[in-house]
């Protein structure tokens, strides 16, 4: 195979790119000076070398442990549990969160048969395990799976004498009440706060 | 820069993808095996090194001339020219065509300062000399600029004795009178055959 096609085949492999997508990178990328192409084929590679997870939290990083662990400036009596290393950059740029973070790696999900087990919930209990953690706030996403999760580790966790909280749900900022879904209201309803 | 966020720059550059989707799409690949970067990283280093628009006609190649031009079973009696090399493929996915052809690198706009001086013009006029060309069939796009590029060519070219052709305007197969545009119209009455 010529390598324009063997570009577009491997372009054609990433989520959201169809055929016709990647044909048109791969155009537009032999239209560009071919230092482009070299810089994210340099960039890719450095990714593969020296991208793994963080031996302590399970983030995603170049040094170990990482950024966010070897930080002394980050407040160590708080983990903040996300199944993902991608759901850290959102917090962190909230700029609200000085704690620590764990990556569970996924969310419990019978139907893909993804228990605890799966997960680096043993990880998570090592660290609470050695002191010094008040709270973990759980962060898994909003769904079935992260609920089922969430109440999983809350479960594990309380009987440490760790205090466990899990992220609010309710109207997100800038939304409509009259396009809101009835359980994200009914969750706004419960969680309602003083004024 | 962490290698992280160097390849979501990267990828942020290409056309058609922001931000969001470069995050995911990096995330997507730390979530596979290296070696699906370092595939990537391969073929793109590739396409860097060893393609080249062939010296004959246009088309972006690894080898020169292109495989089409090399072809002794294409029909060197006909060109078909282009705008961009990317115009071939659907041409030959046609399996109607057996000709030869040539690219332009662009089409005619004043507006953007690109005249018939900065299209490889003198390529196909030079081609043409040779002899042996009976029919020059212009597929430009049919946009205004790809209009002017072909009644500029067709001025150029009908002089030297060579037959002008324009890929036919009409209504798309499969679409919709009623979703037709008056333009698109007045071309498919214009351009009626006899049934």
């Amino acid at each position: 195979m010529s390598a324009i096609e063997d570009l577009t085949t491997e372009l054609a492999r990433l989520p959201g790119i169809g055929r016709k997508t990647a044909l048109r990178l791969t155009y537009y990328l032999l239209k560009r000076p071919p230092e482009e192409s070299r810089r994210l084929a340099r960039v890719l590679e450095r990714v593969a070398e020296q991208v793994h997870p963080c031996s302590t939290c399970g983030n995603l990083t170049e040094t170990d442990p990482c950024a966010l662990c070897s930080n002394p400036r980050r407040d160590g009596s708080s983990i903040c549990v996300v199944e993902e290393a991608s759901d850290i950059g959102p917090i962190e740029r909230t700029g609200e969160y000085r704690g620590l973070y764990h990556v569970l790696g996924g969310r419990i999900s019978p139907l893909e048969g993804i228990g605890p087990d799966e997960l680096n919930v043993q990880g998570l209990l090592g660290r609470l395990a050695d002191g010094g953690v008040r709270e973990v706030i759980v962060a898994t996403n909003p769904s079935v799976e992260g609920e089922a999760t969430a109440l999983y580790l809350q479960k594990v966790i309380r009987p440490l004498g760790v205090r466990v909280t899990r992220l609010a749900r309710g109207l997100p900022v800038g939304g409509d009440l009259e396009y809101a879904d009835g359980v994200t209201i009914a969750e706004a309803l419960s969680g309602r706060r003083e004024l």
